[in-house]
């Protein structure tokens, strides 16, 4: 290793990562015309300008988080045997947490993986490389994965926008085995998706927590799923008993998506689909009196960037606005953002006066967000995005 | 209702209350000899300045919340039938919810029933009526709870600091029944309480979702329970499989009590107990080279108030500090704080900062707060004071 880069901070930049965060951004460091004619996301050792060892990064010039932690030793071989203990690392604790075979099995830096997300189903597995560092590895990853859960098929679903932040194409392609269909098994329900295909996967396992806390309540219940996607809440609640499930979504394949499903487990009879624009629908069912029990309302984000924030934060009040007046008296609302750019007291707060609009009180029962297979970086506290509220309406 | 007293807030005062929130401050209200000169507790109609009806509040013209919501409905009738239903409303969304016969079964504003707190062990229940107005309905509150639910003891534990504020006399007593002593029963542990003895009860049910989760990772493991009071997180662990669990208090009764807990469960060979102040604890384990795979750190509050914000939050760094050295690599660590005045941010700041400085890294499983026996009113978000990490050491 004594043949590896050494990438310098600007004078005074050390001390947050000596505090541990894992992160150097590019106007940290003085990119000279050597650090910018670097492969892209190639291990380095990065040192402050007094030459304290900071450990090994991964490097890419040209992306604005320009060096990204992989290990405290500055002589670590970045090598399969690195990455396959980082893997059997991530499974272990998965294992411990009784988390069965479907869940997010690598979540970026909290895993040490900067950048890497990897989602089990099964015996199948779904990868996104969103760093340069970690799509070099790639071919480490995969093998790495296969060898240790036995996998049928692994896919890169590498289209994802923070690629192009580094500079990396977009591919979505088979990187192991010949066919990556796959039923996902959750809370009762099996779901069948195809990772491979031009929608995505649909199966978020970030909600699952809150999708087990809502159907908890569902026995017998009326439920409407807004923002219903491939209707993963209204499913888990069929399955958990309730009467009928409602699914409001735009677009119409997911919601055909959905009742696939719904066939597949045998409760079709009691889900229904309307499709439109969720506020529309709101307006319409409050229109004709309709009352649920449960309503999730689970959009996609709101706040996608800082310059969304206001009116982000505007629409998800107006959301719990339009969600109150659907709620029977005693029955709950599930409202939930994956907003990075609404944090959780905003959020709550802006949820809070819709209630108080739509002229409804309420108490909230959990405050939650994603599970532990969704760990966070201890300093990276931003990245726990997902952010759900249970309130029971009076 | 046509006698029932006007109160009338100072204008410009009604813009927080007419969005929904709960409380009128003492400064909001220009306290006239009349207002002064007015039981304690008492329902009365608040009015803004212009004539705005806000509802039915119960009075306090000596406390510093003057006024609390009871009813929007300012002509409420708030009688034994009025307490019943609001009881009757607790009791259903806790059976609701799933959560037996042990659990908060009044959680104060968000339960309607402002500062009154009842937890429910079994067929015994135990009040703090922590405001006037509730202190006035206790033999409402007392006859609608043994009518509800049968029970066989009710007990005033009226010694709390918010009932001096309210101007209100410490009273410990039993309301109903002659012997209120009780197995507390919990994830496979019975413990004995006894809700009149000199010591609090011990067994916070805030904490059980988080005991939950820490139990579900105690199989076969070596477990340390600092701060441990009567040791409920420990004997948790114990029946949930741990090989040895040692307890650490400064409190000889309370270790004294934890044993016999120990013992009634037959558990007692795998449970020890250690007492001293839990800093210096902690810190001999350390000289001594101890490793656990779960270390739990629940203080008491070390931010009690606004001006112990600092140095609370110095402590909760220091406790991380000092605790992280003895966890296992892998092994977890559960921290926590009741301190209303160390927001959720702040402790998990020093947390991460303890856990760096002890040069380990880790990732976050889990951050959650009480159970939905502890609803939050939804403009009353700071009465969510616990937090709690659940954090994996590498």
């Amino acid at each position: 290793m004594t043949d590896r880069p050494l990438i310098r901070l600007n004078p005074g930049q050390e001390r947050r990562l000596k505090a541990g965060h894992p992160w150097a951004f590019s106007n940290e460091i003085r990119m000279s015309p050597d650090y910018r004619a670097m492969e892209k996301g190639l291990p380095v050792r990065l040192e402050s300008a007094e030459g304290w060892r900071l450990g090994t990064f991964m490097f890419n010039a040209h992306s604005l988080i320009a060096a990204r932690l992989l290990d405290r030793d500055p002589a670590a071989v970045i090598d399969a045997a690195w990455v396959r203990k980082r893997l059997d690392d991530a499974i272990a604790l998965r294992a411990r947490l009784g988390l069965g075979t479907f869940h997010r099995l690598v979540h970026a830096e909290a895993d040490r993986l900067p950048g890497l997300i990897v989602d089990r189903y099964g015996d199948v597995a779904v990868i996104q490389a969103n760093t340069a560092g970690m799509d070099r590895l790639l071919p480490d990853i995969t093998a790495g994965l296969v060898d240790a859960l036995g996998l049928r098929a692994v896919v890169a679903r590498n289209d994802s926008g923070a690629r192009a932040q580094e500079g990396l194409a977009p591919d979505v392609s088979l990187l192991h085995g010949i066919d990556a269909a796959v039923l996902v098994e959750e809370g009762g329900v099996r779901f069948p998706i195809d990772p491979m295909s031009g929608q995505k996967t649909g199966w978020f396992f970030d909600q699952r927590p809150n999708r087990d806390r809502v159907a908890a309540l569902a026995r017998g219940a009326k439920v409407l799923d807004v923002f219903c996607h491939v209707g993963a809440f209204g499913l888990r609640c069929a399955a958990a008993g309730a009467a009928e499930v409602t699914l409001v979504d735009s677009s119409a394949p997911a919601l055909t998506h959905a009742m696939e499903g719904a066939a597949l487990n045998g409760f079709a009879s009691r889900v229904s689909t309307r499709r439109g624009d969720a506020f529309d629908v709101m307006g319409d069912l409050a229109a004709e009196g309709a009352k649920f029990d449960i309503v999730v309302v689970d959009p996609p984000a709101f706040a996608k960037s800082k310059k969304d924030h206001d009116a982000g934060l505007r629409a998800y009040g107006r959301m719990a606005r339009l969600a109150a007046p659907l709620v029977a008296p005693g029955g709950f609302l599930f409202a939930a953002s994956c907003s990075h750019h609404a944090p959780l007291l905003e959020f709550a707060a802006v949820i809070a006066e819709g209630i108080t609009r739509a002229r409804r009180e309420g108490r909230i029962l959990l405050t939650g967000g994603a599970g532990p297979d969704h760990p966070v970086h201890p300093l990276l506290p931003e990245s726990a995005y997902l952010k759900g509220q249970l309130i029971q309406l009076i």
